[in-house]
């Protein structure tokens, strides 16, 4: 019904407001704009904007001011980004369509099953920009805890592979280790990517950075060498070494992932099911073929009880199956940071400690990146069960690891050392004892509030691991920042809580 | 922790932008403003926003653009409300306390059921703006359908009513009527209370405007009388007449529901227990004692089928009795609307004339109006069952029905009569036969595309009820509008369907 004239008059240049909404695209526009009253627009309205290159559906909010004038529409930064239109660019807008897949996400919430087809529509329309923030938060309410059974775990996994690119490899063996998160310190995947390298195998490592945690692989190796690949220079570094530890934000596998786990973090629910077909579909899409998972359980873990890590181990290893990829779970110890350092540069050299067989290397970072690397290769079928594990410790201790993982550095671009930070302060022991527990969250937040991980130097490094003895007076850990006000806000923190390491008094 | 020195550091200069991002309230601030790097604010934190008289929490949207100086941070239109802050005054910011009722949400949609106390911290919460979006989303989707139980259902009322402002009245006897909604033209209401009042009852009647049809009672009522009434007005009139035609929208009955139906609507999920809540907290909180349901139930009406018609009589009448409302609900024909005229001041006419008794009244509308005048003097035992019909007929036959609506509108400010379009268009058959079906959803679009509810004299006459014999180029109904524009906006969504009204023909 609309012709040449219409469009004219429903036409605004589009304006750059620089407004940072999160990802959620967001148009701005007058509410006395015409376009608004003839269309009947109103705040929150979802709006197509169509440039003759490419079509955005955003969320109306009205402006009553002059941010704008009368010919002008704003954009968010998601959805300038989205849309890409020229600077000064005009657009045409009209009422979103429907979305469809939302009936299936509504039918879910009353208790219906998702099929494989409505999985691929619901996660093809969720990376296609389509769904709210207030319609991913009801997808992810309709699949929380337990509520999708292992064929919708297996098919929504499918559908996020499909909805983003592939990386294919010309080797048969690609392996790959996953982390699930919660344990601070637990920077094991650069040395494991050393060790398996090292022994031949082919392992395009791709991490990402911290979302909630004080340090994620990507935060840490940023510390030490370029992980800023494209996917031409990821795959030149891969074909050289065997492998790399680079950066998966700059690679689009699995997009609905990112915007799917940003609602649940808002919300702070877990789902099983998430969880599960956002590490395989990530792995899957980078072309692995065998999978080692790291799951820490303890109870300020992301695991917190042996029953959870059982289901969700079946899960992981069930759903792997189901979509061609070898998946092994190693339960792990989740009541302790591991290594010293938490934070980026802190780990690295946590790391390059273990790398270079320094004599106070931390035991536990070691110990733990041998088992993941021995099971590497049994999975793999390149050692039998009983032999990996030696295999690994040689390939450490005869330094190939730590020559891999300079070659591999080199490779991305160069190594170099990590900074120092300039400031650093030393918690004490109020109390001589044994250290009986440690809050792993509340340790994260101090680092964080230190400064990490986007100052790279700031954190912590631990001195009392459980177990150990501590004597009134002495530091139980040091807090690193940058500046002296991150440093002060980190040591306020610290003061207002008094359970962050609980020390139990002996006997005297 | 904090001292006068960070105080003075965490602050910034407020500033109105003007920008309606309907009711979520959002807080802009720079990037690069010292507050975001140190307090670790990132795009979508929920910060609380401090002056020395109020605190709100808002979500922060971050600024890469001038629109703010150093020293501001912008607030949005629902921000700005909430906080009512002075102009140029300034705030202090820190990170928004975690909302402890949120694990009761997190446990329902993990299959728990929500005890009377969780509903009422989740129902203040959500009336102190502590929820954002994407929680209240999470919220409506535990709640979906019929996951609420009865016990969970009278626990919401509860907790709606008692965040929410109570209206206390004298009289032990206080009536009220309700309709749900999804029947165009079905004003019943203004009738109803002329006779209920005439008789003598107490009906102080407070309705809402429209949200997605094309007129609710207020916006029809404002086309005769004044409507925007405090309470102390509203309890005046009330005194005088016995009752009142006034908006709800001034007085603050149950202002959880509004906050929780946007979001409802916004996902376009029903649930029964939102639906109760919403309706009898708003009674009860009313002070209310009696009141009658009107349920129209039809295959284009909000309530489809009779199953789930019985279902939510049941949990209507049941809810009511557990908080102490006699509720009696009448299930009525929800196949096509009621009356003739759709939109604000067509359905006073239609209004005006039942009462005036005009000849060509439609008798649907009066006799619908009659017996739920009826079912009120029943319940309320004012009448037997056998009475009630020709009490209310008698008021309304003998006038006194008419001269208590003048009444109560001179009580409000006066009576006038409504405007009327400067546009109008007949919409042809353009077959003859007899009508079939109407669509009164699309019907009820017509009428919103013409310029209701905000244009109070637009929408549509309708001349064809069901079964209505119609001829080849007669009239099928009739477009109003008060602007050319609007009035082809209308027609061209006419002209793109083709089954409004569907129409069978008889053999020649």
């Amino acid at each position: 019904m609309t012709n040449e004239h219409d469009h004219q008059a429903n036409s605004l240049i589009l304006k750059r407001l620089g407004i940072d909404t999160h990802q959620e695209a967001v148009v701005y526009m007058r509410a006395d704009c015409p376009i608004c009253r003839s269309e009947g627009f109103q705040a929150h309205s979802r709006v197509q904007v169509i440039t003759p290159h490419r079509t955005i559906i955003a969320t109306l909010n009205m402006i009553h001011d002059s941010l704008l004038s009368h010919h002008e529409a704003g954009l968010s930064e998601a959805a300038w980004k989205r849309l890409s239109p020229q600077e000064g660019e005009t657009a045409f807008f009209a009422h979103a369509p429907s979305v469809t897949s939302l009936s299936a996400v509504r039918a879910k919430l009353y208790g219906h099953r998702l099929s494989d087809e409505s999985l691929q529509a619901i996660i093809q329309d969720v990376v296609g920009g389509k769904y709210t923030d207030i319609e991913l938060s009801s997808f992810i309410s309709a699949c929380v805890g337990d509520r999708l059974d292992r064929q919708e775990i297996i098919g929504l996994t499918k559908a996020m592979i499909q909805a983003g690119e592939k990386i294919h490899w010309e080797h048969p063996l690609i392996v790959d280790k996953h982390s699930i998160g919660g344990l601070p310190g637990n920077r094991t995947t650069p040395i494991v990517v050393a060790i398996v390298t090292a022994a031949g195998l082919i392992m395009p490592k791709t991490s990402s950075r911290a979302i909630t945690s004080p340090a994620g692989t990507a935060d840490t190796m940023a510390t030490l060498t370029n992980i800023n690949l494209d996917l031409p220079t990821l795959q030149q570094v891969v074909e050289k070494e065997g492998g790399c530890l680079a950066w998966g934000g700059s690679i689009h596998l699995s997009p609905a992932d990112d915007i799917l786990i940003r609602i649940e973090r808002a919300l702070d629910v877990d789902s099983e099911g998430q969880l599960v077909a956002s590490i395989l579909s990530k792995k899957a899409a980078a072309g692995s073929t065998h999978v080692v998972i790291d799951m820490p359980v303890g109870p300020t873990a992301k695991v917190r009880t042996l029953e959870m890590a059982a289901v969700l181990k079946e899960h992981l290893e069930q759903t792997g199956k189901a979509i061609g990829l070898k998946v092994h779970v190693m339960m792990t110890d989740g009541t302790q940071p591991v290594g010293r350092g938490i934070g980026p540069a802190l780990e690295a050299l946590d790391v390059l400690s273990v790398l270079k067989r320094e004599k106070d290397a931390p035991q536990d970072l070691r110990e733990k990146s041998l088992l993941l690397a021995a099971k590497i290769f049994t999975i793999a079928k390149v050692a039998t069960q009983k032999e990996s594990y030696e295999m690994a410790r040689e390939i450490l201790d005869e330094g190939r690891a730590w020559i891999k993982f300079q070659a591999i550095c080199e490779a991305q671009g160069g190594f170099h050392f990590p900074q120092k930070a300039a400031f650093t302060h030393d918690v004490l022991a109020t109390t001589k004892g044994t250290v009986l527990t440690i809050d792993n969250r509340k340790l994260a937040k101090v680092a964080k509030l230190a400064g990490a991980p986007e100052s790279g130097s700031a954190g912590i490094v631990l001195h009392s691991p459980l177990k150990q003895q501590v004597e009134k007076g002495k530091p139980l850990f040091t807090i690193h920042a940058e500046t002296h006000g991150e440093l002060n806000y980190a040591l306020n923190y610290v003061i207002a809580q008094n359970n962050i390491i609980t020390i139990v008094q002996e006997a005297e």
